[in-house]
């Protein structure tokens, strides 16, 4: 397999899967053959995660027993919650997020099982429970107490309970219910790929995931919405945008948010997270509305200047900072949400599982004795 | 790409690399180079970890460095600790190494810095601190106190004595270095790829390694030298090794330690194994030098009936037993020794970096509208 392209695997087909599809030309996202603009308007995100489990959109009995199940399992078992406080304040969010899933696969009734059912109830465990994690752990290391999950509020809209204390307005429950539902899943990316490869040796659901949170850490994939909102704190005015985008583009850094390995036109998440930051930068206070007005800039001239376009990172950074959340806790959230993208995944790898096994093009020394003289 | 296999990855170019070289044919695997049976014959772990690391045998003087950072660096911090503690007697050990090494990352000197000689300095840390993680694991479970680290003994026998208390034979000792020497790496295994994908996204050390060791838990991968042992255990006697290997075969069922993705030949790591396990079983007490015999006689018979030949797990099992190492231990050994060859990966992956983002080919539903009237 020759050529730069077939050693970076990019657009390589490495599984066949019926979880979503992206037509990168049209700039379409489906999960399971509905179009997310459709989910984002209509659905919640509980039906997304249900569609993205089950393979279809619940009945009303089928999605009163899954909120019930997903309702019933948001607290954390002791092992998770001594994780999470003993990170706070020591680790990084996405390194405390990694700990506390690894030891939430303690308790779980489930244990290594891999059947179907066992991953699918494994999964509404882990929904429910990360969120829990994230909350308790900004929580601490704010060195506030915990604050219990309120169950007639839906697994997003809870989260920004838990993390702030005060229920949030219908418009807010419905921006980070949108938020979950376009971070939910996304075909092939790096942290869902990770996660196949580790199931593919037959590993638990929880090693998957996991993994997929270590993959998700990284500012090339999910800590992209951080490096977004970092460089317009950086920026800091709407004046300013031009004149370090320009920079950032001579000097051929990375820029956050723009571009895309597979869209050859706008990410269809982009302008429906750009129109609710636009909603609420007109609601927002004094030189909050800034943070709007600099995205839309550094959209456009990112467009004239290099042809790029927005992402699903870019107004996402926009619409967290508006709800009041943390910039280390963007990538959380990602991985809140994502979860059940991962999770739909695993079990599609684990129905016929083969291991993912690939090669490598060996450039090193050409054999050699060990020298006769040993070094010690 | 069409075709099973290019969806299966098998074979797949996916990276140039200079870590290991494999000979599928002629049973060859060269680190750097150097073939492992020169290494396995002439060489220490610590020699083989520096080779992987830095690309070359290190002088007396580099090596005497190197070994000091590996002595000092041993014990565990208190994030680790406690991480260890709480997984005793709750978690399977692979769960309770993949917390301890997420906890292990909170108070590294060099955080989440993902330069050359940043992780050059975590690994040193990683292969001195993962061994007193294990160890100190199966005491706490066993209700025992936890034994320090002897700094005047190598990384590999160090971990024998802080698991049983008792300082190796010279026999014992050589014997688990030549095995951490055997698993240290292996080219582009499920574990060393997750590894370089996780890197690939510019996440931390610590996070790729702990996605590694989700990957090596699976019973195809790292996890076969537990289900060898398993084997052996439930089969009981020479005698009943060809009827039961014959009805594993017959009903098409893994059979753990033969056979590879890759080598069409003998696996390189698999006789010299088998001669070290040979000479335990010779001074084996009573019914103890029965897993060497019967171990021959399922290598023999699985090659007679399907040309199979074994691999590094099915005699791994062997010698880690007549060590006195406890079968759930096998797979977190494998960890401990293959984490060298993890980092000389993700140190490769960073030096030249680009995502990892391959493509799924959609087998899913024909896009649908949304129904009219919502479920809920």
């Amino acid at each position: 397999m020759p050529g730069k392209k077939s050693v970076e695997l990019s657009g390589v087909v490495v599984a066949r899967s019926a979880v979503s599809s992206i037509d990168p030309d049209q700039g379409v996202l489906m999960y399971r053959g509905y179009d997310i603009r459709d989910l984002a308007e209509q659905s919640t995100y509980e039906e997304v995660c249900y569609l993205l489990l089950h393979g279809e959109l619940p009945t009303p009995d089928q999605l009163g027993e899954f909120d019930m199940l997903l309702t019933t399992q948001r607290k954390l078992p002791a092992e998770a919650i001594r994780a999470v406080d003993d990170a706070a304040g020591k680790a990084v969010p996405m390194a405390a997020l990694r700990t506390a899933v690894s030891a939430l696969s303690y308790a779980d009734p489930d244990g290594e099982a891999n059947d179907e059912e066992a991953e699918k109830r494994k999964a509404a465990r882990l929904i429910a429970q990360l969120p829990t994690a994230i909350a308790r752990f900004d929580r601490r290391r704010r060195g506030l107490d915990p604050i219990d999950p309120k169950p007639e509020l839906g697994i997003a809209p809870n989260l920004l309970w838990m993390l702030r204390g005060e229920e949030p307005s219908e418009d807010e429950a419905r921006a980070i219910d949108v938020s979950f539902i376009l971070h939910a899943e996304h075909e092939m990316n790096a942290s869902t790929f990770t996660a196949r490869v580790v199931a593919g040796t037959n590993a638990d659901l929880h090693s998957a995931v996991v993994a997929a949170i270590c993959a998700l850490k990284g500012p090339l994939h999910g800590g992209a919405n951080e490096g977004v909102m970092a460089l317009l704190e950086r920026i800091g005015s709407v004046d300013r945008v031009e004149g370090e985008v320009h920079g950032i583009l001579e000097r051929k850094e990375k820029l956050h948010g723009l571009g895309h390995p597979l869209y050859r036109a706008l990410d269809p998440r982009a302008p429906i997270l750009k129109e609710i930051a636009r909603r609420f930068s007109e609601q927002a206070n004094g030189d909050e509305a800034k943070w709007y007005a600099m995205t839309e800039r550094l959209e456009e001239f990112a467009h004239a200047e290099k042809g790029l376009w927005p992402n699903v990172d870019l107004y996402s950074g926009s619409v967290f900072h508006y709800l009041g959340i943390p910039t280390d806790l963007f990538t959380p959230l990602f991985a809140a949400s994502r979860v059940v993208g991962w999770v739909a995944h695993v079990i599609e790898q684990h129905r016929d599982n083969r291991i993912i096994r690939p090669s490598a093009e060996y450039v090193g020394p050409e054999p050699r004795p060990f020298p006769v003289s040993t070094p010690r």
